[in-house]
């Protein structure tokens, strides 16, 4: 190799797309298991023990004995044909409406999902209308594509859509237009609120007056821990019409298929599928889900899931009321992997964030969440990874960092 | 459903982003297996009685038994650590130079490592050097990031290098440059040629001069058929610096996994990742092939693909030595899937097209691989996927249509 590269990332600035120019090489990297011993609430990821492995290879094992020929080749640009007819059937029930394979893509996870949808609408100068506290994988998918983000506050319910209101207002005055809105309106992250069906039909009015498409992220959905599911969907509400709603296995599988679907009209269905220079994404691990929704180990473990996360859900709000409650407040999430705990005022959330890292416990700041500078003072306790025999303990630490920040900002 | 869509095809025009207006609503579709009882040398598809669901099935329980915590999680940005470790091992004995994961980053395809590249690459109005004929699929991806393509003609050693020099005089005294220069040159799709190694060499300094960074694809390149490999690499000879080589494991595993990687420049591959918004490549499906690579299973299995093809071509000759000869000529291939023949002046490759597809045969037509309207009347001959007890019948059809269009051609 010779000593100085011919390509270094300053001489290759006059090389690279205006996209590559926005990104620079900056590496996006989900939140990881950290390798010391720590205690940890920070990533969005599954709980470990139950990841259904022996599902999984069973369902490889009658793929590749009774469609190995087609499990092995090209499965076009939709993906496998199997599976989107495998979600249809599926999706029909849950959704409440009618659909079909057409009304399906195929992705790989949902950030895919969002993806191909922003690359379907996007243009540099865009503008995007974005939740804030939100995902922030997705604000920087959007950002890459040189749109504009307006972010939109939320209270305990969710997405504030008297306020999307004013902002479609204020930019039809302005002679602008917003092209998206990006909302988690199910169990959101990191907020953990699920939007009202009376919010989520005036957000529908609002999306056909004015022509936005709606992005609807719905990774966590069918992780409900109550006696009945969430409301409908944006995209069931509005007939299968208004939204694309972005869903994935990695939650209720394993995120390390990369294998998620996205749900839409079929004429935008097709306008994602266009754009995909991939081939579609695997037959092979497609066929292999198929084949769990079809002999019903899907279903089987997103019962199972429920039952986990409630659990651990309790057992996380049980030690905080022993070990928090001076410190913070918080409304019961309705499902998902997130509690979104309010600090006392006078208590920053990254100073809490640090201390408890130091005392071995890692938990999400509020702050890092937000799309504009409008940010609370908020933890995001993901509970969904953490083994339930660790809650306790994580929580006791969590405790004294709340403790010890309390202590040193009352001496300040 | 509504009647009458809110999203149609024509009310989504002003939705849309520019890129998905370039594409439509057309969808890519790779060539698949026909369902009539025809035979078909249309497709560039693996052999499939050889496909290794066996070894596929050992590995997945491997994984699933040794790394199911690691390979159910996400994996990062540039693909999961332990198959770009085992593929920069591998890379490093076939290209000859030393390499480390950092030059390594893996690709749901080659159809996708080429996608990331223009992506990472390619705005809007820039240039775009192709080889021609080429693979049709790499067009649309270049065409769909909006850049111009100036089509380089090729002879029978591979592309015109002294066209490419130039073409890159004219850009540059027309106050130009082009981005990329797309070529396959080993092996080549459809032509089966392989570039010699003075005119990589010429070819590379080029690129060093004009700094053009070269797309080096290189599905094929391991299907050798003769004593020695082909000639080094771009990516090789320039010592890992000038080139994006893509390779997949579609055609020496299978096209169904949706699985391949990039070599490049660390700078480079840092800028492809940093523009992914799918959180990266299955760690499934990556481990998996980690563990074949490993194991032994993939080297075995690419030295039994080798025989494999080797014997197809060499009935295929035989049988247009017995039934062809009158109509085509031929230089042989020394690898890969494709045999490119050129027909009698007077014969028409759409013609021949059609009425072999009338007796049962299927073939592609040359003017469909052409980046521009130079075409030349050839077959493109996929002997790969076809059934070894087929070729000989599938030949004599093809004889007969040329027999037949010849006859049509000479009364006209």
């Amino acid at each position: 190799m010779p000593e100085t590269p011919f390509w270094t990332q300053d001489s290759l600035e006059d090389l690279v797309s205006a996209r590559s120019k926005i990104m620079g090489a900056g590496v996006w990297a989900a939140a990881r298991p950290d390798d010391r011993p720590v205690i940890s609430f920070a990533g969005g990821l599954p709980d470990v023990p139950s990841l259904p492995s022996e599902e999984l290879l069973r369902a490889t094992r009658n793929v590749l004995e009774r469609e190995r020929r087609e499990a092995l080749q090209y499965g076009g640009t939709f993906g496998p044909h199997p599976l989107r007819e495998a979600i249809a059937e599926r999706s029909s029930v849950i959704e409440g409406i009618p659909l079909t394979d057409e009304h399906v893509i195929i992705s790989s996870g949902a950030a895919h999902g969002i993806g191909i949808a922003c690359e379907a609408l996007l243009d540099p100068g865009d503008t995007a209308l974005v939740e804030s506290p939100t995902f922030p994988g997705s604000l920087r998918t959007i950002h890459s594509f040189g749109a504009e983000i307006e972010a939109i506050p939320m209270d305990d319910e969710g997405l504030r859509v008297d306020l999307v209101e004013e902002t479609l207002k204020r930019l039809a005055d302005e002679g602008r237009r917003a092209k998206l809105l990006y909302t988690i309106p199910t169990h959101q992250n990191p907020a953990g609120s699920t939007l009202p069906l009376a919010r989520r039909e005036k957000l529908l009015e609002l999306a056909r007056e004015h022509r936005v498409m709606l992005l609807e992220d719905d990774a966590y959905g069918e992780l409900w821990f109550g006696d009945n599911p969430p409301p409908p969907s944006l995209f069931a509400l509005s007939g299968g019409e208004l939204a694309i709603r972005v869903l994935t296995f990695s939650k209720i599988i394993a995120t390390g298929l990369r294998l998620g679907w996205n749900l839409a009209p079929p004429t935008l269905i097709t306008r994602m599928a266009a754009l995909r220079y991939d081939m579609g994404s695997s037959p092979y691990l497609g066929r292999t889900v198929a084949e769990m929704i079809r002999n019903g180990d899907l279903d089987r473990h997103v019962e199972r899931l429920r039952g986990i996360y409630r659990r651990k859900l309790e057992r996380l709000c049980a030690a905080i009321e022993e070990h928090c409650s001076d410190y913070v407040s918080y409304r019961l999430p309705e499902g998902g992997f997130f509690l979104w705990l309010g600090l006392r005022p006078g208590l920053s959330a990254l100073e809490v964030q640090q201390v408890a890292n130091e005392k071995g416990v890692l938990i999400g700041a509020g702050p890092h969440f937000f799309a504009d500078s409008n940010v609370t003072q908020h933890l995001r306790v993901a509970f969904s990874y953490t083994p339930v025999e660790e809650i306790e303990e994580g929580v006791h630490r969590l405790g004294e960092a709340l403790r010890e920040v309390a202590a040193n900002s009352a001496v300040k």
